[in-house]
Order: C-alpha cells, then structure tokens, then sequence
C-alpha cells in the first residue's frame, strides 16, 4: 500500500469515527433539549453503545498501521503540510486512547456516569459526605489514566493534555499565579471603591419573549449563521457543533435577571462562530478541528466579555434593549446600564463571577486539583481546604458546600484538568483582542455601529481555519506575535475597571 | 456453546443493533422537526453510516452460527415460548438480509434517495416524464429484491413479506376485491342521498395554539403518555417509537381547516399508544416489536375513526371544542360537526379521503403495484392506467398527475408493497373494535364520558403486549375469534354512513 493510499483510508476512517461521534453529539443535544422524561434510561444505553462503537473505531489496530506506513515517507516531510498535520493530531490521539487499558475507560464510563447522580443529591441536599467516596474513587481512576498515558513532570499534565494538548502544569502555574498577583490588588482596589452599580436594574422583570428575540438579533449580528445553526432552552447551557452545517446553542431564561440568559447567549455564540469557521471539508480530521478548550473558550470569551459587555457594543445595542424591555429599561441611562452589567465583587458562585474575580475562582480550583492528584490533599480534606484558602482569596467564607466545593459539575464527571481551559480563555482572549485592536483600525467604531464582520472574519482566518494546525500557544505566537501572556488580560481589567470604579 | 449461551449472546446482538438503529431514529425525528436548514447534507452522512452498521450488525455471520446452534434444540421446542418466538422471527429478518446481495441493498438506498428529490420536483412541476425513469429503475430494483428474497407465487409477495410477513398478494387481492364490491354501491348511495353536510364549519378560524392544546388534551385522553413522549410540528407527520420511554408523534397544523391537524394528532396517538404499549425489556427483539405495519395501521386507524370520529367521543369532547375554538363553533350543533367531520365523497387525494372512499384509493394502488411488478403495466403508461381506473372507480378523472398518479412519496421511496398496509389496518380496526365492544360492555359509553382506559387496557393485552408473537392474520384470530375479514369494515361503515346519509 503506498503512502498515499494509506493516507486516504487513515483519512476515511478518522472522518467516520467523527461522523458517528456526532451521532452522539445529536443524541445529547436532543437529551439536554427536548427528550422525554422517561427517555432517560434507554438514552444512556444509546450513548454507551456509541460511545463503544467510536472507541473501537478509533483505536483499531489497523491505525495504528495505517500510520506507520505514513510516518517517514515523503507525503508527511513537510511538517506544515495539511497531511503531515493530519498524521501527526491523529497519531496524538491514537497513542493516547489506546494506552488507556479498556477496563479503566469501561470503569470511568461507569463511575462518572453514577457520580454525576451522585453530586448532583449531595449538592442538593449540601451533603458533602455523600459524595466523597465517589470524588475518593475518581481521583483515584484519573491519577491510573495519567500514570497510563504517562508524563514527564506531573500527572496533572497527562490529564490536563486532553483538553489542552502539551500544555503543562508548570507552565499553566506560572502564569495563573502572575494572574493571581495581578488580580489580588485589583480587586481590594474595586472593593475600596465608592462608586458602585444599580444591580438592581437588572432584577427588574425582563420577558421571556422579548429576551429570546432580542439575544437572537444580537448572536445574529456577531456572526451566529442561523441557516445552519439553532438556539433553544435547556438547564445547563452549551454550544453542540455537531458537524458542517449543524451548529446549535442553547441557553436558559430568567425573567427575573437581564445577564443570564443574554450575556449566556453571546457566550455560546462565541463557541458557535468557532464551530461555524472550521472548514467544512477537513470535518472530522485534526485540520477540521477546534484547536484545544482553551482557544475554544477564547472564542467564547471574547464575544461575550471583551465584544459583549464593553460599551461600544451597548452604544449600538442599547436602544434595541429599550425598545425590548421598555419596563425595565425606559429611565436608565445607558452608563448606568453599562455599569450594572460589569459589576465587580467577590462572590461564592463560580459561574455567577464577573470578569475581574472569575480567575480567582479557577486559580482555586486548579490549586486544588494539582494536590487532589498528587494525595496531598485527601478528597476528605476538600471542604476545609476549599473554604480556607476561599477566605484568603476572597475575603468571604462559603456558609455550606453547595455555595463552596459542591458547586460545580466537573469533578463528578472525571474532569480534573477542565478548569484551568476557562482562564487560558480569558488569557487568549485578550490576547486575539489585542491583536484584532492593532490589526484593524477602528473595531470598536464597528462595535458602536453594530458592525460585527471584520472582527469575524479576522478571526475566522486567523483562529478558526487552522483548526488543529498548531498547539494553543502556538497559535497565539502566530496571531498575536507572543506566546501566552497574563499582561493584556490584566491590563484589558485595569483600564476596565479602573474607569468603572475610577481607581 | 450450550443453547443458552448462544441464545444470551443472540439477544444480545439483535438488541445491540435495535439500539443502533434507534439512534438513526432520534436523528430522523431530529431531522423532520428541529435541524437547521444547511445541516441537511452531513445528516444524509450520518443516517447513511448508521444504516451500514445496523446492516453490518444484523447480517454478521456470527448471527447465523448463533440462531444455527440454537435452532433443533429443547430450547426451542415449544413454538409458543418467548425463545421459539424471539428465534424464529431472527431466522426470518436474518435470512431476508443476507438473501440481498450487499450492492443491491446500496444501489436501492441510492436511487431511492434521488428519486424522492425527483418526484418531489416532478410533482410540484406536474411533470410525470420527469419521474418516470426513477420510476423504471425502482420498478427493475424491487423486483431484483423480489427474485432475490424468493417467492411461491407472485413476486409481490416477497416485498408485501417486509411489511406484513407472511401476507400474499393473493389474499389480499381476494379480501380487497370483496370490499371493493360492497363499498361501489355504499359510495354510490352516498353520492345520491339528499343529505349535505356543512364542510364550511371546518374551515373557519382555528387559532394554531388552541388546536395544539386542543389536540394534546385528546391526546392525553386518549392514553398517550406524554411523560414518555412528545408532540411536535413537521411538514409530513409520523410517529417515530425511538424506543423505551420515547415514543414521538408529529403533526401540521391548518390554521384555516379543524381536521388535519386534530385527526392526524389523533392517527399518531393511535401509533404512539401501540409503541407505548410494547414490552420494554424485550426492545429490540420480535417480542417487543411491532407485529405489523398493518396491525400497527390498525391501531391508528382505531384511535382516529373507530373512537375520534365517533359520536360518543364528540358527545364528551365537543363542548370542549366550543371552548377553544369559539368564534368557528359557538353557534354550531353537535349533529352539525359530527356530520361535517364524516363527510363521504369520492376525491382525487388519497390522504384527504374519508373512511369509506379512502380504501378504494388504495385498492387502486395495490392494482397498479401488481402490474408494474409483473412488467404487464410499463411506468410510462402509468397515468393513463391510473386515469383510467380512477374514472371507472370514482367517478372523476384526475385533472393532472399531480392530483393523480404523482400524489404519493411511497413508490419514489421504493415501497411497493406498503400501500395495501393502510386497508389491513381499516379491517383489522373494524375487528378488533367488534371484538372489543363485545367484551366490553357500554364500551361508547365510557368514550362519551371521555374515558378511554378500558379500550386502551385491552388493546394493551391482546394486541400490543404479544408484539411479533403471531402473524396479524393469527393475532386478529386470537383476539376476535376470526382471521382477517372484510364483513366488519363494510358493516361498521354501513351502519355509519347509513345513518349519516339516511340510506
């Protein structure tokens, strides 16, 4: 078999296993969306079984062969070119997953799935206890994946690899503590501050209707193709690139707050113009691919914080959210607006956190998860850790589990290594923003006009379309000229928030 | 291997490609509701890549040994245990599978798939030349398939086989002939009678949301389970039973006429019941499987004429018709809308006919289908053969194709054999509905006083629990105490439309 024929069929097989993954990207979707209440059992057994078919799929023996009779030959000489791309991202995953005994995926499958239900009753019930066992047997099957992979440093950095390929703990440390001793001060100045907010302007009633319609115009003019995409109700809201032409978002109403459903939508907006920008040909190989969690959520990111709720944007938009919430909105001034939607405070909830103090809370977490890992910290331990080293960082101590360590999802579903992806987004985030800033004259002339589309297509050139070409900070050297950096996030939250709360 | 062993692992597999194929169901549902417009492509990717492996798994030579060391032993010996049963229908599919040459079952999926865009253009144009070559090639295909699957007298019936297993077109023939000869003269007397009813009432006002809930309320009524299942909007309404505790029924709503979309919901309700009503442990094997197409059309045929076009029904539900549609019903009587609701005259669309007109529609078909099988009928001189019996027929000549041989989608997706389903389904209706009346006393009186658990119990035990246990021919002898008849169709439809008429 020459090269080139290898190619193809390493090619065809890679594409396949993608297709009937998002088979189950569809079944999730529909699961989150619209399945019926008791669909929920025979819906695990759906997802189980094509969860196994694309396991078998991608770690075939003969991939592995396929790849062997590729690698060396002139077809992937050039490293830069699309099929040494191709050979080298897939080669990555085919090592990684058939490394991972079939026993232990089988059992994370089985354990995760339970500790979920599991969580979710402690989390309720603020029951701590009740879920330590599972936490105790997740570390423990995470701590076998990373010692199964393998890794020269830490394991944090054979887990963190699935979401942000070859970054490592060490590195994301260095930078998330610069960050940290950045934000500290930044946010003690914020809450010296005399000038604070009307949150209340926000709480006041915001209709269902009017909500969705108005954060469909916005996601439509950022660039969300709704041809090829949708956006619908759910609990836990997330973005479903299934494949070309089938990208959908969802989000959650309140009609009691402006920011949750709105500022959510532009956020999975932000995902949907990345799954959006892939090309559509190379879908399902490493070329047709997100680069990694990180740069996905630069994406989210930057539509929704750095686009979304900076002023420029609300000097178009602002009108629009009158006329839409003519209630609510008639005799507030658009600064006051403005202000109330950039709120800074330290609070309990990750997902409630504004842009300034929500690093803090991956910082914690990330903290916690190195020493979960290592043993230094038994899952036991866990809640008077979190709540210690909480009060040192926030000046505010959780009243129970479910305000402290129970909050999140994550761990219950294997996910140690997740968090840290959240703050590289920022980090990117500001970063491309930059960038896009110096490239293009005049964006934020744009944003007060409501135009979206330069902004877009640069990104789409210079992020989406690689795919998987490059490693994250790789990426960003070839964007922005310098690898990852806590400077223009911090100095994007300075000028910020020092004009906000005038420090 | 002991029979026991192989008969786990047999049940096994053929539940594992029930699940698979249950996921193609999710996405077909997914695909005819809620995906977006430019996703249309990468779903024919998906639904083509989970068809070849459900076919994989179903015709994987393994499944042959299994059912081969099973088969002869004590296990089996008692055709009416679930194993003989579960067994014996495996046998079937399985040899019927591996029966089609693999490029056979792949040129069918091609050619229908192009034929469905064809005769969707060919009929909007009116344009029959257009559709007849795909029509010639489906035609040579299906009887490839009928030579290949194997036949004792007509190749008819081994395509009839897939849909009603075991039914020939023989007995059909003589069953739909005996029908034919009384309902001519009914259909006549009809036509002849002095008595009009008023249509005008059903195509005033009807506000789409109030149909909705109207129609969800009967629903519910009814029995369908709506904690299990869902009822959304689509351009071709179907129920799709995606499997245990997901069962999904579709409709269209006309905001200018009541009974498209209130006596659709109530056909798929009848589907959905029967779905709801198989055994969920057994999913995925003949035991949990619908008998057949025509058994399951009885179902729906029972719900929607039996019960909703019933007075007793409108006697509990008209009052709350009044109420949700008051500016079309307020000032009509019971008599009047009951009358409206049944009116009986001969039409050129099939899926617009009455009950009794509806069946010479497809005696029409199934005619047709024999000949073109045969080679005796040429596609080309298809509309004339159509034009000509639907004059003889009915009494009218279709103005074009388009109203004629061109109003269907089953021939351009290659379901020759499939029409005949929908009669088996009025008779076995008609049967079932004596046979319950019978056993359940002041049966119509519990539909006046909107209740409809008692017919729903019973059905749910003699027709829907025993799944693909019997042939429909034996069920209905089990159930009624006779094998398929056409005496209680025409007796039903006597006495309906006589009193209607004044005959």
């Amino acid at each position: 078999m020459t090269a080139d024929a290898a190619y193809a069929e390493l090619i065809q097989r890679t594409k396949e296993a993608a297709v009937l993954a998002s088979c189950g990207a569809v079944l999730g979707w529909d699961e989150r969306t619209y399945m019926p209440h008791d669909g929920s059992a025979f819906r695990g057994d759906q997802m189980a079984l094509l969860a196994r078919l694309t396991h078998e799929m991608s770690t075939d023996p003969k991939v592995g062969e396929l790849l062997a009779s590729i690698e060396g030959t002139s077809l992937v000489a050039n490293p830069e070119s699309p099929a040494a791309i191709n050979v080298r991202e897939i080669r990555r995953a085919y090592d990684r997953a058939v490394k991972l005994p079939k026993e232990l995926v089988e059992e994370l499958a089985r354990v995760t799935t339970r500790a979920q239900q599991a969580w979710q009753e402690a989390r309720s019930k603020n029951d701590f206890p009740a879920f330590r066992p599972w936490l105790e047997q997740i570390v423990q099957l995470k701590r076998r994946e990373a010692d199964a992979v393998g890794y020269k440093e830490h394991p944090y950095d054979a887990l963190l690899d699935e979401y942000e390929p070859e970054a490592t703990a060490a590195e994301v440390r260095k930078v998330l503590s610069a960050l940290a001793n950045e934000l500290v001060p930044l946010i003690a100045g914020i809450g010296q501050s005399n000038r604070k907010p009307g949150r209340e302007i926000l709480e006041r009633q915001y209709a269902v209707d009017a909500q969705q319609s108005f954060a469909k115009e916005a996601a439509e003019a950022l660039g969300f193709n709704f041809r090829a995409g949708r956006l619908d109700v759910t609990t836990h809201p997330f973005c479903s690139g299934i494949g070309p032409g089938d990208c959908r978002i969802t989000t959650r109403y309140n009609p009691r707050f402006f920011n949750e459903a709105f500022f959510g939508v532009l956020h999975e907006t932000g995902h949907g113009i990345y799954d959006q920008g892939l090309v559509a040909e190379h879908f399902g190989t490493p070329l047709g691919t997100y680069c990694s969690l990180g740069i996905h959520e630069s994406q989210s990111r930057l539509w929704e914080n750095q686009v979304g709720r900076g002023r420029p944007f609300w000097e178009h938009f602002y009108a629009r959210a009158q006329k839409a919430f003519p209630a609510a909105l008639a005799d507030v001034r658009l600064d006051d607006f403005y202000f109330a939607i950039n709120e800074a405070r330290p609070s309990l909830i990750r997902v409630e956190a504004d842009e300034a103090t929500y690093n803090l809370h991956i910082i914690l977490r990330f903290e916690l998860e190195l020493s979960l890992l290592t043993g230094d910290l038994k899952p036991a331990d866990l809640p008077g850790a979190w709540n210690e080293r909480f009060t040192k960082m926030f000046g505010l101590t959780p009243p129970d589990d479910r305000q402290g360590c129970l909050q999140d999802i994550h761990w219950s579903m294997g996910g140690i290594g997740y968090f840290p992806t959240y703050t590289l987004g920022n980090l990117y985030a500001a970063q491309f923003m930059n960038a896009a800033r110096n490239q293009l004259p005049d964006l934020e002339g744009d944003f007060s006009r409501g135009q979206f589309g330069r902004l877009k297509a640069w990104l789409n050139e210079k992020v989406h379309r690689p795919g998987r070409s490059y490693r994250s900070s790789e990426l960003c050297r070839r964007v922005t000229g310098e690898g990852l950096q806590h400077g223009p996030l911090v100095g994007y939250l300075r000028e910020k928030f020092g004009r906000l709360y005038d420090l």
